[in-house]
């Protein structure tokens, strides 16, 4: 064809990957359409990046992996003044989606100054505060009149928000609450922006109120005088130091000595506490809960977008790189064309649409969740709760994991800074730890799962009031006994067979969690030893339904697909990625006999025929991601193919580069070989 | 007991660690005895580290994670000055494992400025070079009167050998090769220690002589002037830039614009080209097959190393971290009595041992060669290398995954550099890539397993002429055709089935791709694609033969302890092992019939409880790894136990703690913040 359906080709590119592109069988411009939501908001993106990339003073001089920490911040405080400026220019009507584009683009991975203040504390302070507050902080807040944190976790103390050491007493006679830490243990540790750039803090404290404690409460707490930036008395403020990653952001520790704040900074939207000290109960105790969900349900979109970032580096890079001869004589092969190139990064492809997809998905759940709330039912979000929880813990660990295929697969390059893939990682592998620690992520499915069994069990189906499909239904219905698996591949069967086989799994594994947990108990184990005793069984089950979510997601989001040469290539990616699981689960498959030995090796040919079927779209669907090169952030997943010529370039900003000869040669190795050659 | 069996207990130690201690079956000093060959010399790297402990000047002012790479790389230099001073009263008749262990308690991970020049450019001048080569080179060499690297890797060009473009032409007319650097691609790319510190290094290039290319040979090329460390007329050569992890370590880039070196400075150990430009061929050419299978295996012991570094920092840090509550009304729990934690923590364990262990194992190996080989003998060597190939290629991948466990067993404060198990991870992963490509090790390995299926396949068992048994014996023994895994546990069987279930499924996958591989040719396909179109499958076996071997030295070294106690829990945790290696494969296991359902549900629950059964050995098993605070380099893996407060204690070295208030406030915060409260 002469027109090529990429719309990335250009000229001087090199040409290993024009051909690629050349080769792509469907419009890449149609599937970011699908991504995207369509032409405007597709075309917004590129504005944007179009719009950072003709103002220098929102770029960075140095790519900032050469920036020591101090660097990195101070060029991020300089960056926040410039997006600022420009924000009005570049953002319209304040839409969050762009805001936060936009942000990615200046930012990058590595955090802000104002991540936190944006992600934890202006969001709390809507929803915890009561009027008068709002009149007094939120306006001041929105226009970064001050700098808010949210601080919470404490060295000691994590997950378990009930044993927070960290107190906050009432002293009537001053109207003013206490703040103290009374041990190391209890020192505030991890807040992000807290070390350095914040001068308030949301505190979460135990409230004691006449020597009674309340449990755990929010205060707003300023920390540093506004004009000097120095620390208030009794506050002892600082960087936690390094980290894997996200090292431009001083996450922070805190302690109070004896701090006393106004009574009426007890942020009050819910709870009450008058002069008198009554306290007033909140009206009900889950409306935290949706924030969390929210942050959850938008990890899965941000983690879809490392992996796909991770993929566009290496498929582009394993285009332009040769190595090795697969027939002798002949010229160096790409590397895209080894079979164990593709088994490691095609799959990859898979899972970062289905988490991309996933995550849209997901997040209209929870715009009718919130919908529903306002209109009183609640009915959804427990489900909701449990599926965030589940997905988030299989999509970062699966993403995580992913990233590093990718960058394995980039051979030494991949090591580099350079490839933008090791500073990735660190920051992806990160969200498998916060926002819910993984293993206590998948316990909390595994809570609504039990409750799902005991239903199967008793016979008695679980009503939502408003009538939606639950996305546990399919508990309750029989599914085939045996796989139906079979050579006969017309178009539907195996994704349904699939599916079929993925609840066959997550409904055994549920089932059979429950089993033993009801033994233990039945045994004389206490109910929480049981669950003890449970809990690898537990997250094993959590993982098969997590699985059917987001397979079932994948499949709807594909049978959506208008255009047919997309939804070609896409049904092909979708059936690689249920190939792919089902090989992954092919023990828990074969164990009660659903599937057999012969189904099974079916499963892994499959995965070998569509990698080849694959082949030529590999980088049209990696294209299709459209994602700036300034997003990706990578030499090596350059648009333009053009690699080892900017490495070198790449090296020319390293520290060590300044000078031809470092102080450590006239120090010390130069005066040892000296010596050595002297001695000879 | 009032005595206890654990040697690492001390006076006011954080009490749950103490009680962990007390917990223990077995003397830990016993088991340390069998890790390091007995009293002698794991006393010796206990006096090697008191050394270390005493000498200031052998230390780091402040943790290295707090430096920037200029800062590392001074620091480094200054020690290596230190180091050379005490050598001698520290290391006893230059064995190399004392200095080893010496150098790596002054350096801990992240490299040094000689890395190179003892890994790579002694022994290659020992190898390659000539009488007359020696006399020059190898004296001023060992005395450190220069520093040199080894410079292969270009930057388009890694594991193909073959394709290398840097240029050694001879000139008669001067008696000079000319090293010449023809294109960008041809940038030698890598070398550790090549950016600034070494002034010489051997370059691999490809060698002309009249017009013909002789293929890829060895130079010595001094490239920096010894008196000011200028590089020389026509060298070009810069750090390349920071990465993952040994950022210590200047890799460097390398470019020859004409560069004349007297043709004598070609290693004419092997190979000779005189005056005229006579070339004459090495005699044999497996030579130098012998360093990079020496390197390979010395790899498995490190790895091992490694993983046992981050179970000991996670396991004890599991100890005395408390979160949650099983039970209601109680303390909050030790982490470690988590079922979840056990689970991912206890099977890292078993495999650290089982990797230590088969590190040693395959260095009496590697000894037991080149012995024969000094006898003439290279019959063991093809094996041998493949696998150490498979082994570099399994251990590697599994202590990357296994360290992460660790790491995000460690919940938030794993992620900080205070645990030091980011750097870890990103030092061990990097095994993954560098002396060999995983990939392409496991494909190494499977020439080997095709040629062994070929005489499987032919009824010809080949011969290993001295009559040493061989790793792949067990192809030619026909194994049960059902697995005799059952409920019974009496000692020896559930070890002896393990290892034929492994044996199985490593004869049928190595079967199975030969099948495959031999259709494919008969289809027409050529044999190198034939190849590429199996190479997954082929992989896949290259693994499960690497899982046989490392389960049988397992085997054999806890058969060989002699001490009860330490033989009980080490059988244990071989059982853990062999029951968790079963699960992994439990789809290929059943995939033919060979282990039921059942089986493998039983399997299952032996990994379970053989968890309960080793959680009071945890702590002790540890322990008996015997690493020295400074070795691991944790602030949550101190054996003391005291953690927080030396978190809160590390956190203030950090760059952002020297003033209170940075810069970022005074030029852009500030300001910002200040505009936006007058506008209010």
């Amino acid at each position: 064809m002469s027109i090529s359906l990429n719309g990335y080709i250009q000229a001087d590119d090199n040409p290993d990957l024009t051909l690629e592109r050349q080769k792509g069988t469907f419009k890449t411009e149609a599937l970011s359409e699908v991504l995207y939501d369509g032409p405007y908001t597709l075309q917004r993106r590129r504005d944007i990046a179009k719009y950072v990339e003709e103002h220098k003073d929102l770029q960075d001089p140095v790519p900032t992996e050469f920036l020591s920490r101090e660097e990195k911040i101070e060029n991020a405080a300089r960056k926040l003044v410039s997006i600022r400026k420009h924000f009005d220019n570049v953002v319209k009507d304040d839409d969050p989606a762009e805001a936060y584009y936009f942000y990615s683009l200046c930012y990058h991975l590595d955090g802000n100054p104002i991540a936190l203040h944006n992600g934890m504390f202006l969001p709390t302070l809507f929803t915890q505060t009561n009027d008068e507050q709002k009149d007094k902080w939120l306006n001041k807040a929105m226009n970064l009149g001050f700098i808010g944190t949210y601080a919470q976790t404490e060295i000691g103390h994590g997950t378990n928000l009930r044993k927070l050491e960290t107190t906050a007493t009432f002293d009537k006679s001053s109207d003013t609450f206490i703040l103290h830490s009374p041990t190391v243990s209890s020192t505030k540790w991890w807040p992000g922006n807290l070390g350095k750039a914040s001068n308030h803090a949301i505190v979460v404290a135990q409230m004691y109120i006449e020597g009674k404690c309340y449990g755990p409460h929010t205060f707003m707490v300023q920390l540093r005088d506004e004009k000097t930036h120095k620390p208030l008395p009794g506050v002892t403020v600082g960087d936690i130091g390094p980290k894997f990653g996200i090292n431009t952001v001083d996450n922070g520790y805190l302690r109070f000595d004896h701090v006393r704040i106004p009574r009426t900074n007890m942020m009050m939207g819910h709870t009450k506490v008058d002069k008198k000290g009554n306290y007033e109960k909140p009206i009900h105790s889950k409306l935290g809960y949706g924030a969390m969900v929210f942050v959850r349900s938008a990890m899965t979109t941000i983690q879809g977008i490392y992996l796909a970032t991770a993929c566009t580096v290496a498929i582009r890079y394993s285009a332009i790189r040769r190595q090795g001869n697969i027939n002798p004589g002949k010229d160096e092969v790409q590397v895209l064309d080894y079979q164990t190139q593709q088994h490691r990064l095609f799959p990859q492809i898979a899972r970062a649409y289905a988490f991309f997809l996933t995550g849209k998905y997901v997040s209209k759940m929870y715009n009718k969740v919130i919908q529903d709330l306002s209109e009183g039912n609640a009915d959804l979000l427990p489900e909701l709760h449990a599926i965030t929880s589940g997905l988030k813990s299989v999509v970062t660990h699966q993403v995580g994991k992913g990233i590093e295929q990718c960058r394995m697969s980039c051979g030494g390059h991949g090591y580099s800074e350079a490839s933008g893939l090791p500073l990735l990682y660190a920051v992806a592998i990160g969200g498998c730890t916060y926002e819910g620690e993984n293993m206590v992520m998948l316990l909390q499915l595994a809570r609504f799962l039990m409750r799902t069994a005991a239903a199967v069990k008793s016979g008695q189906r679980p009503m939502t009031s408003h009538g939606h499909p639950s996305q546990f239904d399919y508990f309750f219905v029989p599914g085939p006994r045996y796989c139906l698996l079979d050579h006969v591949t017309t178009q539907n069967r195996p994704i349904r067979v699939s599916i079929e086989a993925f609840e066959h799994v997550a409904r055994r594994l549920t089932l059979r969690a429950y089993e033993r947990l009801k033994a233990a108990e039945k045994k004389g184990r206490s109910e929480q030893d049981a669950w003890n005793d449970t809990a690898v069984d537990l997250t094993k089950a959590s993982r098969a339904h997590t699985r059917v979510f987001i397979a079932k997601t994948f499949v709807h989001a594909v049978e959506e697909i208008t255009d047919y040469a997309v939804a070609k290539v896409m049904t092909d990616l979708l059936h690689l990625y249920l190939a792919y699981e089902i090989v992954e689960i092919g023990s828990a498959l074969q164990e009660d006999g659903f599937m057999s030995g012969t189904q099974f090796a079916h499963a892994q040919k499959q995965v070998y025929m569509l990698l080849e079927k694959l082949r030529p779209n590999a980088v049209s669907l990696v294209d299709s991601f459209d994602f700036d090169d300034r997003e990706l952030h990578s030499v090596l997943g350059r648009r333009d193919g053009h690699v080892y010529e900017n490495l070198l370039k790449w090296a020319q900003n390293s520290q060590l580069n300044k000078t031809e000869v470092l102080p450590a040669f006239d120090k010390y190795l130069g005066p040892l070989m000296k010596e050595a050659r002297a001695k000879l």
